[in-house]
């Protein structure tokens, strides 16, 4: 049956993690998902040949660049899937956008607004040439998520009142641990912020459907300098956590924290949603359930329930394996890109597009200006395109 | 063995849910703690005579005044407990220190600051002439926040940074539950804020033994006004939920959340603190339950542990039950009132002092403030007298 | 209101961790339950008379008596609570019961079957006299098991296939901790099968409504030997554990197992029935909650809901706290005063009978004699008298 | 790195779930582990022509075969993968050993002792030849299982007294589902208790380094006959679940269960061990856990932990993703052919062997034994071969 589908060629640019990660995804995509279209894994980009080469091989791609310009212009690449870090990734993607390639943008969008606004704005000019883009905030093909927001959806909680989000990682509690780029604000942006508060500013709003309209701020370096790995010392240019609160457009409030200090939590990005009628709540670290409380009962029997979110009526979750036999981290960028490879043989918009990430930006923005200004009250502006 | 011990009069003020639960720690505190004074239930105060008598049977007191004033003065009254609305506190505990009694008040303190300041500076008065006094905050007095407590006195979590503490309880989900003293403002002083909020912000203050310095703060009312059991509505004039960050005077940042409208979570008092080289979490709704997560082992065997606090060497458990045989709400009171007594008994100053809790209506109040003006930072004034 | 209640005199034998608690289950139970009877702690009784005189002081008895022959014929004595080692249970429950008393007397009902089956004889012959009995399978109190009745007899569950129950305690983990009259068999009957196993069966019965059959069985004896305290070594003479399985009369399967060397639980009481159309879980560790599976709705709703058991709609919870204040141990038994002094008052039988502690006996019995036998199969007599 | 590596062409026999795991599995190996071999994907092997092309083509398998005898003499075929049912597991891999190749056999190695002790025998017989042989335990596999042995191995547990596991599953509860092929014993041998018994049996042997020596079992068909989809009723002839005990070679006694009735329970494959220093458990529906209890230290700190095994250090975890990134089911098999390749590439025998898998048979041949003559306790043969 899948022998019919039209293939799709793949670039992708970055080798590290996330290189890894999504190289798994399009490799494996289509023998799952029955997608329109089957990728190529033509060629991976990265500025050490040496390295590119054996990442190439590792991964299972069929060529290497060391200029992402080469790359993007390759007539055997039609999808440009961009795994750098943050302050690459407006440049690339424009670039590729402007070359007739969908393009895949790993979050956060950009390390400033003003390269969100141009990503954004280059992505509407695509997308009426029927170029695709789509940023990568893969938390919401975790099925869970994407049941949570099927839930909201569908009304199942009534009025929204409540958010709580956070984000807690622990890998920077030792301060002897050294230097990375992500610590540095030229290379990353931010620090927790923009790589976790992304996440959740995103999963708060794609599961309440709501907007966040205004927030206030604290951020904090615990550690301000760590070794360089050369046996000098490093700046911390960027935040080790940031918390803050804010209102959203339907009338509810929300409180958010993410750190990287949170000693024994490794990945636990928490999403809570309590309305008037049922309240949900998600713990990554436990990724394949969602906590579900019914108010609408008999008090006697009400609790929350832990469902595991592994049935084949869950979304995503008919392609795999059957009830009680987990998915992991891998499974959100498999389902990810399978939406995208279906979007674009589909001729429409994937979500989440630019726009999304570029109103996740002035989010992050608030808060970073917030911050900066003794935790003011500031209001986070409209994206610039409501969907319709 | 119990037999040598003196008596000591109680008289109790209000008799609704917290004057049950205190009547239960009076009648039962010496049945299993070898306390220097035996409480003789002397007096419940009340201002029906007849509901006030009706009370009395059942809890098991020998007399009824009516009149709060009447009370306090009596030759068989030794220790006033009051349990009445905030709004009464002031009066009824400065009378009574002054007339020289031990006084245990319930929380929060006070409605407003002035109170809270003139009812500390009594309170100091009073200790000259050896009168003690107490603020009920009687989750100190469980054992699992008691351990919490030690384990960070002793070391063992390293440097503190990061603290989350939420109190999340349900009843006012439904806009038509009715109007009741708790949601007008001359009567409650706040809405979940003081009654909720008070609870957190001792317990964040108490297990970490720091002092919250400022704060940015967001309030809401959901639901302005509801039936008010006359076929009218009323006017809810208190926050339903507060949020709240701030800093610890060691260094730490802290998150708190309290609401009435988590729905489904029914009396969620959860408290998290990360150290450098330990973390503890703990949940109300699991309060025989201590989450520990140590840091100094290796990583293969790192996580958090659920330490059932009901070992004989944990805090108050030694005069209760085996292991795994659960204490419940009321032992809280028990407990306190225990602690009460032995400081009376030797001479002591029993913890949390009225100056304890002045500090944490210290904290309220800014909270009040800075949510009043945008969220705007505001600084918490140190207590009057450090504890030396 | 509680004025006019009449009163009833308790007479208890044996003043150690059975008759702490049964002591403040008397203390209070009329100052949360409107009982028709308010009782009267008449008498303690144990061998020791000044130890007696001291755990009366302590636990609230107006006298005491060193003989319980003398304890059961006093006028001041109503109703004779048995808290004594089984091996005396027979003689004193017989005696009190011709004498007129009413009888509450602790599990396991006795230490031989045919001890047992006198008891229950004597209680029938009672019954027609008025005089009440009960065995104090406390746990049948637990809000949360007896919710679970309630759901299984409503017929929530439908179909009943399979019960699971564990009964898990460590103190007995280290080898080297001394020797107790538990571990002696002509003291104690048996090990954790008369001790732990007694609460299980008995629980699997109360909440299935059916009858276990017929058993296969194992025990096991880890430690043969240990101190004695006195420098030398006492020999262990009953089971330190037993596994067995059986089959119910509505068609059900079962497994049982109890332990005192499972380290780490401490008191995991644990029961689970899956049914056709729903299933249940407890653990006596978190004792207020019942893990509840509605089979019925959406699959992709139904998750093993964690119901606070703290709702006043639940048994026995209306007269306590609010929803997520915690009930803990002592309350089973508060409640199970309170049901027998109901059942008093109103001239009906209380629950569980001895003829419920006799068919308990009669499994425990056959468990016995299975492990005797390499795990023979061995069929359970059914009880003498059916309950109505 | 990995281009130098040599390739090992792979055959499956059967295409159905099993088929699409290891397709997986083989797929992506190399792509992670650094595997002495590379796997190609060589041919797939199913009786029906068009399904079989339709399934390569999906999975990535290179060319089909219809007759498995065709299969297993290819040139191109290094190694055949078993994922057929288990009454054609001995003929084929008996067939394939003798042809010289390397065999992976899915479990329960046969549906009869008699199979399983011819392919022991041609396993052995194959193994001086070097050609390697392995059973697909795979829940050897998962992390947090891989960790527990070697806690136990290390000694880190003591003396183990108790061993508990189930398997639990719900998809029979519904009386209406219809036949398959699982539930006729000429083609699955048994029900419950070869599909789920045979994975916690190995699991319990595996994790303990103990051998099962005796048992006594009970199993029951709760629905006798089923739609069998052409409109008549099918007779359900294997059991739907089966409880048995038994003793270790070590002291231990165990328990065991397996149902497809627990309603609610989707894939609880739970095994605990409590030894005299240390306990264990572990849920795989939360497969990437371990609940660990250390009993050395301080009573007040001592509680189940819940270790995330997602570390580096843990066992396979370091060639996926970073701490707290979840693996799912798919994973154990991967870790599984990555463990197959590299025995075989370093000329090691595999574990799980053949002899493991017939140690395992004996087991349940016991099991079954037993539950046909009421409970009877049954002796394990001890396997042909100790592992020395």
């Amino acid at each position: 049956m899948s022998t019919a589908r039209e293939t799709i060629g793949i670039g992708v640019v970055g080798h590290a993690f996330m290189g890894a990660v999504h190289s798994h995804a399009w490799r494996n995509v289509h023998r799952f998902f029955e997608t329109p279209l089957i990728p190529r894994l033509a060629v991976l980009g990265g500025r050490d040949e040496g390295r590119a080469k054996a990442a190439a091989a590792k991964f299972g791609w069929a060529d290497v660049e060391t200029d992402w310009r080469a790359l993007i212009t390759r007539d055997d690449v039609d999808l440009v899937d961009i795994c750098t870090p943050g302050d690459s990734h407006a440049e690339i993607a424009i670039a590729a956008l402007e070359a007739g390639k969908h393009v895949l943008c790993e979050k956060p969008l950009a390390n400033t607004l003003a390269e969100a606004e141009a990503m954004a704005e280059a992505a509407a000019k695509a997308r009426e040439r029927g170029v695709r883009s789509m940023v990568a905030f893969n938390y919401r093909r975790v099925p869970a998520l994407a049941h949570a927001r099927q839930l909201v959806a569908g009304g199942a909680l009534g009025e929204i009142r409540h958010v709580r989000s956070v984000y807690l990682q622990d890998w920077l509690s030792d301060p002897q641990s050294p230097m990375t780029w992500r610590l540095r604000k030229e290379k990353a942006g931010s620090g927790a912020l923009g790589d976790l508060g992304a996440h959740i500013v995103d999963a708060a709003q794609f599961v309440t459907g709501e907007r966040i309209t205004g927030v206030s701020a604290l951020t904090n370096t615990f550690v301000p300098e760590r070794p360089d790995g050369d046996g000098g010392r490093g700046q911390v240019t960027v935040d080790d956590t940031a918390l803050f609160f804010g209102r959203l457009s339907g009338g509810a409030v929300a409180g958010f924290e993410v750190t990287r200090y949170a000693l024994g939590r490794k990945n636990a990005m928490r999403l809570e949603v309590n309305g008037s009628k049922a309240s949900l709540a998600f713990d990554f670290e436990s990724m394949n359930e969602l906590s579900w409380y019914d108010g609408t009962g008999p008090s006697t029997e009400a609790g929350f329930r832990r469902i595991l979110v592994t049935e084949p009526e869950h979304p995503y979750v008919g392609v795999w394996w059957p009830p009680g036999h987990l998915l992991g981290y891998e499974h959100t960028f498999t389902n990810e890109v399978a939406d995208l490879l279906t979007a674009i043989g589909e001729g429409t918009d994937p979500e989440p597009s630019f726009e999304d990430g570029l109103g996740v930006q002035r989010v992050l923005d608030a808060v970073e200006r917030s911050a900066a200004e003794e935790a003011r009250w500031t209001a986070v502006a409209a994206q610039i395109r409501t969907r319709e």
